[in-house]
């Protein structure tokens, strides 16, 4: 192939999902440099927590490169309905303004966020699969469908005057999914047939040694446990993994049990997944107000939660009771799932308030009840001889995984390059090079309000939960002289210390003792005076508590 | 057995440890009901995280029961110097007074933590294993060796009255442990020969089915991945694990590298085993400033913070240097050990970093580098055969192992009770009762101060980090009318919301409108003026920014 046709180059460019699992968004460009038109591969968030991120609502990835360039960009893709895939395209709308390709049930999911948003739903359009192309300026792009953890997912075929790339999406090779279609060996063969130039490709379990399961496998280990039990039967799994759903509730009808979906996300999945065709004979649920009638060892109750969301159906039922349902002693709690890493404190946490109710728990530890929707390493090998593509871009994972992927990829006699967030790869050629470095970053949703990672609130929030937070405020006459005593108030830091005082009676005797010594100049100078109660305040929490709060200085004048 | 011997009893009484892994703390009592001579069991700590404690130091149970009643304390006995049986002592002293005996390496750790805390070293008391005898009231205690993941491990065996019972402490069953003794199975079944009123158990491994793995195991391993490798090689464990530690060093010494231990635990850990006696031909250590003149290929590092805490020596190499050291491409960097739930994100980031580095990683994940320090569920059954109690009290760990064990006890025909922290039993009688509920919770440990769980500090703190913090003040005159308008001050909050002007503008705008229209009476009452001033600044901020941030008060009256 020629270097550049026109002197037009085909760029690669993740501003989320490299070097990261989560808000994955991956820009392709064709055009002479800086006037590529653009197309947008998938638009996630990422989920907040405690430790970096404490009160923000969802993490959305910085897209001001691509906003900045919104009237080249022709047109969203997404490959599946994830959050990490979907989550954040209602929230870019009307800065991106480009209408949303996606498969039926992706596009179901999709339009709903838009509503939500008050967008209109007809700005996501609905594509069949392979062979059917959208023209997307310079680019033709197909869905080609894969197999993964929730319906429909589809890898993109993505055709342009550069040849040809397959962009995996997520995926697993499962010849048996349940739900959706099967990996298509012969299919994936045709399509890669005439050369592919690039593969961009998961990376999520590359750390796997053995071949990934099929999900037809889970279902006798589930169907046996749950005709087994005694009690109540309480199940839980990510409610998009409709095709495990499924399996649950079939099991529980066998079993004789009533199916009750607990959580919001549980009942729209099914919904979507039946509106949109993709879930057929469904066994019939009954509400949680009928379920009240039903003896428990005749209950099935699937729910939300399986990662120990706080406020889950699993939590709720857990901690007391859930839309009039509760647990006792002798029910079965059945993780049909794994636990993300980070959320196990959450999880652990409802595991105990089970044991604490006497309730039986199962979980995933002896590899029964679960299979991943990621490919593993022979399976991420077995894609690679597939497409044999002259290059393979790690996406979807960690640094550690996008490196790993790129050294098997090279074991294997094919060029690997590691590519995250910000780096922009110039795929024209016959290797892969970097042409540019773009800043990216991370947005905050927080309230109703974006802000950007680097804004400092979040920063200031968390040393405010490390440090705890005293309140100066000082009046001064209208010869800047001190009127009254200074007044502190304390939030999130020990009422007293070592002295057995009141710690707010020490610090105003100290900043008062201060201010009585003070030079004119520093009393005249809001700065100045300010910096100098922020320390003496510091200092005497220090000596008092031994530790330093976050201080804020008001200072009132007369004059 | 009589059920009681004049009327005394025999109670336990789990302060810290049950229903949970962390700030192990047991006491137990002898004589007439409540007024029982106390001994108590270790006194650990517990680790604070961003989640539920954030800013606070140490997490302490909290001991007000005991230190009530601290004049029926004879003596503390500590198990071994594992932080969560040893972690508190120093924090407590004052309080509790009592004398603290340990085995001559936990003394050796004890002891430098009371100096450090500015308490007698003396008070510390060494003893030697069984058969040697403490007498303590009523009581007389025996160290049983037992074999854990540092040296010197006991069981303790505690006579009294009311016969024999056996505390495991923390415990595995290893035949070759490398460093200190082994089980041993016949002087065990010598000591419980003639019977065991309640073996009181450690349950942290009861979910591992399959019989834990002896220290001696990884040395192959790690032998030949320490030989094999090209670079540097760094390796991370537990520096209380000195079997471990002794492990990795000589593998690095017959691959020809110097070892150079990092972190401050690393070096103290090490000193103290030498000290006492319990590490002997431990290969000679080369300081960092040595190093820097040594062929990487020929330097090991042994380094602190296997659990990726952020201050320690791994950390610091991942994100940089660590006194002159760095890392390269090429270099090995060997987790021998595995990661506690909860501390996963922390370790995900160094090996995230260390990849970025072009470090290569090996883990535990295939079960070559690391063995655990706790029984596993058949271990736990072989201890219950071995010590053949009348009652087995599972602790050390969460509800769900305490659970779990007891019904491994009874599916073996012994008595178990599920007993958590403040559940005081009686073990006078054939079976195990529920005596009494004593309030525990835990103590923070907050800069120099001790506050408690409840005392809202921390909630404040966590509210800040959520919602953000804004403050508002005015000033009334001497008629209690507004002087000026309202000043508000935000720390952690958006700047800007849905009005594109700064928020605070809007906030005092908003209020300065209120105060306007408000009546006399509410200008005049303090209580109710903050009241209405706050609802007013959160109902503005939800408004603008989606969200209703944490509000102080200041009124300032001229009058």
């Amino acid at each position: 192939m020629a270097r550049k046709r026109n002197g037009e180059r085909l760029i690669y460019l993740p501003l989320g999902g490299a070097g990261e699992i989560g808000m994955n968004a991956y820009v392709y460009g064709v055009g002479k440099p800086d006037k590529e038109r653009l197309i947008l591969v998938d638009l996630g968030v990422t989920f907040p927590d405690m430790d970096g991120t404490p009160g923000v609502d969802l993490i959305l990835p910085d897209m001001s490169w691509l906003i900045e360039r919104a009237d080249r960009l022709e047109a969203i893709f997404i490959t599946h309905a994830h959050e990490d895939h979907i989550g954040a395209a209602a929230h870019f709308y009307r800065d991106l303004g480009a209408p949303i390709y996606a498969r039926a049930f992706t596009a179901n999911i999709a339009k709903r966020k838009m509503a939500e948003h008050g967008h209109p739903p007809e700005a996501v359009r609905v594509v069949s699969a392979w062979p059917e192309k959208v023209k997307a300026g310079p680019f033709s792009v197909s869905f080609l469908p894969i197999s993964h953890s929730i319906p429909e997912s589809a890898s993109l075929v993505i055709d342009s005057s550069h040849g040809r790339l397959i962009h995996t999406g997520d995926f697993k090779l499962d010849a048996t999914p349940m739900v959706g279609e099967a990996f298509d060996p012969d299919l994936w063969a045709e399509v890669c047939r005439d050369g592919v130039r690039a593969l961009i490709c998961d990376s999520t379990n590359v750390f796997s040694p053995k071949p990934g399961r099929s999900e037809k496998d889970v279902g006798p280990a589930i169907t046996k446990l749950v005709s087994e039990a005694a009690g109540m039967v309480i199940a839980t799994t990510f409610a998009s993994n409709v095709a495990r759903v499924k399996t649950l509730a079939e099991a529980g009808q066998r079993a004789g049990r009533s199916v009750v979906l607990l959580g919001r996300a549980m009942q729209r999945m099914v919904e979507a997944a039946v509106e949109t065709g993709v879930l057929t004979d469904f066994p019939g649920v009954i509400s949680p107000e009928e379920a009240r009638d039903v003896p428990r060892e005749n209950l099935m109750l699937l729910v939300t939660g399986s990662q120990g969301e706080r406020r889950a159906a699993s939590a709720q039922l857990a901690r007391g009771k859930y839309r009039g349902l509760t647990l006792k002693e002798g029910d079965l709690f059945l993780f049909s799932s794994k636990t993300i890493p980070g959320n196990e404190r959450g999880v652990i946490r409802i595991i105990n308030q089970l044991s604490e109710k006497g309730v039986d728990v199962v979980d995933d530890s002896d590899g029964l009840y679960h299979v991943s929707g990621h490919a593993n390493r022979p399976d991420i090998e077995r894609m690679h001889k597939v497409v044999r593509p002259q290059m393979v871009i790690p996406m979807h994972g960690e640094h550690r995984h996008l490196r790993e992927h790129a050294k098997l990829a090279e074991s294997n006699g094919i060029q690997g390059i590691v590519a995250v967030n910000g780096m922009m790869l110039d795929l024209s050629g016959n290797a892969p090079k970097v042409a540019e470095y773009i800043e990216t970053g991370r947005t905050y949703l927080d309230g109703s309000v974006k802000i950007g990672a680097l804004d400092g609130v979040v920063r200031d929030r968390i040393r405010m939960a490390l440090n705890g937070h005293v309140l100066v405020t000082v009046i001064l006459d209208e010869q800047d002289e001190p009127l009254g005593e200074p007044w502190c108030e304390t939030m999130g830091v020990a009422e007293t210390g070592s002295s057995n005082a009141p710690l707010v009676e020490i610090l105003e005797a100290d900043l008062d003792q201060f201010l009585k010594r003070a030079e004119a100049k520093t009393l005249k100078d809001d700065g100045k005076l300010e910096e100098a109660l922020r320390r003496v305040a510091r200092q005497s929490a220090q000596n008092e508590i031994g530790k330093k709060p976050e201080v804020t200085v008001v200072i009132s004048r007369m004059r």
